[in-house]
């Protein structure tokens, strides 16, 4: 599907409001590609970031998944506009475990108050990527504070 | 509903997993209560895990609701048993924010192999709870890991 | 929780719409109760909605639930919108199996626009009921057509 | 992905089981592609099954999908099983109204007891498609009664 944002300036607005999600920096997770409804990051392997069995807990890779479902939906979005997770679905696909963990998300409706996202996250090890776990979520544009 | 756990020592076979999942140290969540088929996390605001506008990240939220889920199908699994989330699907209520969070689980349906729990999350603030997210969640009962 | 509905005549409204719902009729499902927030729907239990192992199929359990969660909203709602299902997801915890199946439904948390509500089926027989499934959804308040 | 089902005679197996989902001849839904993780689902607009705009009710389309999703997972499983609906969540993305739905379904991994698949409803109208909802759904093996 393509999309055309509403907004020329999307990609400045979408690096703006990730560097101010403050969680993204205390876990690592750094944002890669931007582009018309889709959005990718990316988080280089922690220890301190893992469940009782060594791999990425399942709510961090939650927190990649969520951030770049909800930056696709946000390249879309009018100039004015900020971005709200109505709520979202994660299915545990295989460990999260390896160098790496991508985070793919992709815009696949995009509707004035709401933006359905599908995201995929991969683990990456000697170059091979493992798919881990998908979300579906709901975005929701609302009027941006003050 | 009232479950009977199969293994007595369910307490602390669910608080020695929890201390072994680093990122509960890392974002700063604790385990509070653990009883058969329930168990609540809590985690004190932190600025460093919030997204954009100042709120707790949907992420963050989501990894207190899927340990609290999990530990609460593991109260009734076997003595021999890990615990893998399947899948979960969470509802964003209202915004994360206050002096901390508190996630509480419980079982709804106990099976041989899988285990379904529901999960809330509340803000607290002044002595009051708002709710702020529900969770549905499927958890797996697995051999441990030599 | 306790709800104000904006609208006086909301059950009317309800029980005018679920007539409208011509699916109902057909698989021969009716309206029982209608509350501020909350509505139960029922369905004499029939082979002909049966899967393959004579269990109503989850689909037809879905659509109990989706009408129930729906109008459990729409309860709520002013009394000149209409309701839409967003999204949901459906959860099975035993065989929908017995006399008929009760679906009851009741709003989590009532905003502007959506609505988050949550609903659960019983399959009854001779008095007793056995919890087979549970909804979590989210549902749309827009403009009536016409 | 391509999958190499256990059992050779994998699409007599799911079309005698769709055959004996009595719900899928009540609708009028019929099986069209059998393949390897892979399963088409049709159904036509019927008014009967309807919701109070006209449009197919959510949950009919659910049926589909989550009949798809089944026997895409059946395909894999072995000759002796049965599949079960764990779960499943639906996002509705447009009004469900043409002259029929297809719901086509895929494996995404298929694992010993757990299968995840995905899930897309069209509605065809004068040749054309129209994406109107997507399910991604945990399916179980489980031994055939009998």
């Amino acid at each position: 599907m393509t999309f055309v944002p509403r907004d020329p300036a999307f990609e400045a607005r979408v690096r703006d409001s990730f560097a101010r999600q403050r969680v993204m920096e205390s876990i690592g997770a750094s944002l890669l590609r931007v582009a018309p409804g889709e959005v990718d990051v990316a988080l280089p392997f922690r220890e301190d970031l893992t469940q009782q069995t060594g791999f990425v807990h399942a709510g961090i890779v939650t927190t990649l998944l969520d951030s770049a479902c909800g930056y696709a939906a946000f390249t879309l979005m009018a100039a004015d506009a900020d971005v709200l997770s109505v709520e979202f679905k994660v299915n545990l696909l295989a460990p999260a475990v390896g160098e790496r963990i991508i985070a793919r998300a992709r815009v696949v409706r995009s509707g004035r108050t709401l933006t359905v996202c599908a995201g995929d996250a991969f683990a990456v090890q000697d170059g091979r990527e493992r798919h881990v776990s998908t979300m579906m979520a709901t975005m929701m544009s609302v009027a941006r504070p003050g």
